[in-house]
């Protein structure tokens, strides 16, 4: 079957519902409610959200594909185009047990068209995966690291490498001088090209989204029962305020959506259920929390 | 005695120490610990914090006087000046009964200089004080607006619809499409010209200022002892979180201030203690919520 922007959606709403299963069976308790929403300029969408569960305490996936005249936002993107169809899924979950990570994914595909013409013009596959711990481990994000690493390799040698850079970058909080995490992987513009069909790049994507549920699902099952107190509960909170300063303040697909007229309860799913921000909190050099705060720092973790 | 930089900074100083001590002895438990700061370029500053207080669950009161080269952020503001100093006063707080309104005020004075050719450039005041409560009434809205406008109309006829105007505009969370709260007023270049000096203007500014302690003093006052249950609770959190995305997506001062390697906790200091994020979350129609809605959109509160 030829890969277009039909076959596309169909998988992503397909992934929609691969992981919103997996993850309401992972939590044993809560399931997710769907909220199906229209965009008045063309397409729509499925946010599908999990609060009060037994791990997870908020989150959503969110499934949409819309199309229409190009917002002004974009038209710096191409000169010709007045047209673009898009799909996507993107997903954050926020955990109760602050031994449990935060996890955000999003895949996403674009296409822009010059409608008077009736010419493509233009497409992409972008997307990425990142993992924000507030108690971060060696073994885990070795293993979370490795397993995106997998997919890289059997795809280009450079995808690796690159996109693990480029999501060091990204998920930069400049004025923390850390990342919110421990990184993962960010791509964006990845374009048919002589060597590279739409079909392989769209096998690449979909292999790094099947790695969300057995690699999430195995970092939630090592550290779901995990005891904790007060102190890790807080430190949590704070990580999360963090969180929040970076999708507010730096995260361009946030700015995009509320700037662009988004529908922005889909697009502040990403925020925290709860959120603590204690004036210069500090913790004792050689506490637990300090010594999180190496793990914050572009890492090579597949030495 | 001469209106100049010192005796401006002199005062911003003691409005510092006099705010401080009005609200620490209307708390009657917490006290305001004091931080001081050094910029490595010239200047510093005093950060006084309260938390966890009888009435106040977190608050800052900043000084900061700082000078040294123009940082290339300002360079547009002014070709010729490569040299400035500033000062001013940073206040926000946060009650902990929903009942008891977030107050924000803000005063500042700037001065360009041209230092190889020892000229004075440019210098203007610029402020602002809003208020933002989770359940606002008319009786203290009015009254808050009221006192303002009276200082307004003892120094120029245009000042207050100019002001709170601006102020309006400025604290609007575009992509909610309402206030962070009730307004108040926001001003910024204010520079001496042929019908006010700088001493008239800094006389304005500093009855502003003024103000702070006798309004915000009744309006906790007349709400402090309000009791409330865990619903107004979640309110003022879900409140306490748009206050947040206001903050960190449009202010401008917060944004030059990471921008510019300002000291992030001072800057910070403005997000609540604990925030919510509720997904969709709705108030019935006719409840005690919904009906707060109408207060967020720009009224004339002095009619």
């Amino acid at each position: 079957m030829t890969t277009n922007i039909s076959t596309i959606t169909a998988w992503f709403k397909e992934l929609q519902s691969q992981i919103t299963e997996a993850l309401s069976h992972l939590d044993g308790k809560a399931i997710f409610h769907s909220d199906k929403w229209n965009r008045e300029e063309g397409g729509g969408g499925d946010t599908r959200i999990i609060q009060n569960g037994n791990i997870f305490e908020k989150g959503g996936v969110n499934f949409s594909h819309v199309f229409g005249k190009l917002p002004e936002a974009m038209k710096s993107e191409s000169r010709i185009a007045d047209y673009f169809e898009a799909g996507g899924v993107s997903i954050v979950i926020h955990p109760y047990n602050p031994y449990v990570p935060i996890i955000h994914m999003n895949v996403r595909y674009f296409e822009m068209l010059d409608v008077e013409e009736g010419n493509y013009v233009d497409s992409w596959f972008g997307g990425g995966i990142d993992l924000s711990p507030a108690y971060p481990n060696e073994a885990d994000t070795r293993f979370f690291h490795q397993s995106l690493k997998e997919v890289c390799d059997r795809h280009q040698e450079r995808y690796y490498d690159e996109f693990k850079t480029w999501c060091d970058k990204y998920f930069w909080i400049a004025h923390r001088k850390q990342m919110r995490g421990v990184g993962g992987l960010f791509f964006d513009y990845l374009r048919p090209n002589p060597t590279e069909s739409l079909d392989t790049i769209f096998s690449f994507v979909k292999e790094i989204a099947e790695t969300f549920i057995p690699t999430y699902s195995e970092i939630v099952r090592r550290n779901q029962d995990r005891p904790f107190m007060e102190r890790q509960k807080n430190w949590q909170l704070i990580r999360r305020g963090y969180y929040t300063e970076f999708n507010l303040v730096y995260d361009r697909g946030t700015h995009f959506g509320l700037k662009s007229g988004g529908r922005i309860e889909s697009i502040l799913m990403s925020l925290p259920p709860l959120a603590v921000w204690e004036y210069d909190k500090k913790f004792a050099k050689g506490s637990e929390e300090e010594k999180t705060l190496r793990f914050f720092q572009p890492i090579d973790w597949c030495k």
